[in-house]
């Protein structure tokens, strides 16, 4: 059973203390493990990257194998039932159009001193998406990370997908055909991120890694930031569900599984304000589990990480839900406009009792790729922001630089940094020179 | 010396790469040192913070000397020059402008299937800013990290920075004052980052750290990452000046040293298309560097780090400028613009003969905090948006969802994931339920 909270149990404030503590990785002795692995696929490139695909993927590869190509996606699109070849292509499109409106705008103008002041938005030049395989392998992860990258104009996307077994979901390929991802490596781990970042015989370096993967994975994207730009550190998934109990339990009960039935470590959190609509949920789930194909992960995450909170007056939970800060929060509420808006922290707000969060990890045009582990306090969904860079712009004439070089002369001699100073005095003669 | 570089010079190639490859910063042992500081900082709080105050700032303190109070504050303030603190006020407000126009937009908007999307944009809870201190005690910077926080709406800013020997520029508190900063701890290096992150008796925890460090601070934000949001990893400064003859070599040198004159690990590189003018330059950096009060640390940096390199027809360096990648990026040729438009990678761009760079560290508007080894190809300097996170808001109606609900019942059967699929289904009354 998840754990129970009640605000009104005097102990409450500890044990929700202790919820949002709640560590669901270890990543102790993972760093060292991927360290050593990244070191290995610098020195030796390839051949490292090969090695590691033989022994964590089960796989015999040679460096030519490295490559999915156009013959292997070909047959894995012929292979895909056509209503799903649409309801991807119904994905792409939603997302495209989602993400065509978050393009950030370039500014350019001159103010009332003068000085011509602009920022200016560019894509990366190349960017590399790692698609988790085996028990993860989304097509949907696909769309949510190739198309961001090209609505921002990324020229060059390098998507790399380990197969375990040899084996591939094709509608994963379909979905990189969709998105017209034409460059794909059959390789995972943190030896992926390795060949991503450093670059291999095979592999060209890119600028940027996105996507989401296991606790290697995300060590792997943590050492090699710096030398690469990445997305998000993605840790297991969550849901928030703020219910009344004028919800069917059982609709309740779906989405709390639909982030469970992901990984064990996933967690599911219901916040409601009934304490006998809450027994109702939590009898839902339980019939509900017995029915579900991945029953037993969901089963698991429930148990050990899930919580149903009890509250008195869900308009209140403002506070408690950002200190939560989900990555995604249901509010299956009667005006979930007037709570949201209360709400500062969460990746993803799904309002109303007619919005399942699983409506956007596949067609609503948001991403599913989302902050998780109370990062939402700090950081956004993928967008296409994360695959464009801003640059300023600063122009200044003679009459504009005399306008406000004073100041800079003043601060920078004030700052003992005589060049910056000679820098500015030198153009307006103003100096000894 | 620099380094002197000629395009067509058969191994110009080489040289250049070895040129993008140098590394000028050392963090292998400074890693070790640091995680056993954030766990001594997690572990005992302030008491271990003083201990590394007293032990690296050569000062002894109590927990009550921790926080640099309103009085302190006053008295520098009184202490500082009336045109120096005018200047900063000149500064904070252009800042100010120049960040307000990069305020993101909210959206909320219907689509054709009458699905409600929106992204709606809030600022971090509260952030921490460190601000060097010792010979990088920038009242700048202060403006440069405080002002687009506050522009971004942020309620808490911490700042910590460290005062060797209790020594502080008063100047950095007035800036501080200027503001609208009053939580200010005299603390420095990986024991201020771990305060920052997690919190200790005086200094409650905060969701984003953001500002320049030594290599110290620099590993302390990396690993504190995930914990606490974080800007950038800031390396040593970088510029690249590309100019032609018609520029007085003079006002090149300056620009050239004004980054050299920060650290001996800074970078400055010249690109210009005339080998005697080259030479000029050379000759004007050296007659320059007798006469700068930071003339051996720059001198270090330009015989070390810097280099000039000879090229044909300037119009033709953008692919060089792009590997290179520049923090800063001075255009001193007749079209600037026609240049900087093939340019991609560059956290700030310099137009113009008139437009030194020390300007933009000052008071032209955008943020003097940006991207350094290469990370412009990926990154971009500091701004409102680090201070802000993104929602996305989804709403559907029993229409709407039924428009696109098939696709996400399809697509999650695909997956594997039954509670998606039902999540949706079960609200269609499709299911089998």
């Amino acid at each position: 059973m998840p754990q129970r909270l009640d605000v009104n149990d005097p102990l409450f404030p500890h044990a929700f203390q202790a919820l949002l503590g709640m560590k669901r990785e270890t990543t102790d002795e993972v760093n060292d493990a991927v360290r050593a692995i990244l070191d290995d696929v610098r020195l030796r490139g390839d051949a490292a990257v090969i090695d590691y695909t033989t022994r964590f993927d089960h796989m015999t590869i040679g460096a030519d194998g490295l490559t999915i190509g156009a013959d292997e996606v070909d047959a894995a699109v012929a292979s895909c039932p056509r209503h799903l070849i649409d309801s991807l292509e119904v994905a792409a499109d939603r997302i495209r159009a989602y993400h065509a409106r978050l393009v950030p705008q370039d500014m350019d103008y001159t103010d009332d001193t003068g000085v011509r002041l602009g920022a200016r938005w560019r894509p990366v030049a190349a960017a590399g998406i790692y698609v988790p395989g085996s028990q993860a392998a989304y097509p949907s992860s696909v769309l949510m990370n190739a198309v961001p990258a090209r609505v921002a104009g990324v020229k060059r996307i390098a998507m790399v997908v380990p197969t375990p077994g040899g084996v591939l979901n094709p509608l994963v390929l379909a979905a990189a055909r969709i998105c017209g991802v034409d460059e794909i490596y059959r390789i995972g781990g943190a030896q992926a991120i390795a060949a991503l970042a450093y670059g291999t015989e095979t592999v060209a370096p890119v600028d940027k890694i996105v996507g989401p993967g296991n606790a290697y994975v995300a060590a792997a994207k943590r050492q090699v930031f710096g030398t690469v730009g990445i997305d998000m550190i993605a840790g297991p998934s969550e849901i928030l569900v703020v219910a009344d109990a004028h919800n069917d339990p059982r609709w309740i009960a779906a989405d709390l599984m639909s982030q469970a039935e992901h990984d064990s470590a996933a967690q599911s959190i219901l916040i409601t304000d009934d304490a006998a609509y809450a027994d109702r949920v939590a009898a839902a789930v339980d019939e509900l589990l017995s029915r579900l194909p991945r029953g037993a992960i969901a089963r698991q995450s429930w148990s050990e990480n899930g919580a149903i909170i009890v509250t008195d007056d869900l308009m209140q939970t403002a506070p408690l839900i950002d200190s939560i800060a989900p990555e995604h929060l249901e509010l299956a509420v009667t005006d979930p406009d007037a709570l949201a808006a209360r709400v500062s922290n969460a990746g993803a707000i799904f309002l109303g009792r007619y919005t399942p969060e699983a409506i956007g990890d596949y067609v609503a045009g948001p991403n599913h790729v989302l902050p998780t582990a109370r990062s939402a306090r700090y950081s956004s969904g993928l967008s296409v922001l994360d695959f464009m860079k801003r640059s300023s712009l600063i122009a200044c004439d003679e009459n504009s630089l005399r306008v406000i070089g004073g100041h800079a002369i003043s601060l920078a001699e004030a700052e003992g940094l005589g060049a910056h100073a000679l820098s500015v005095a030198i153009r307006l003669d103003v100096s000894g020179d």
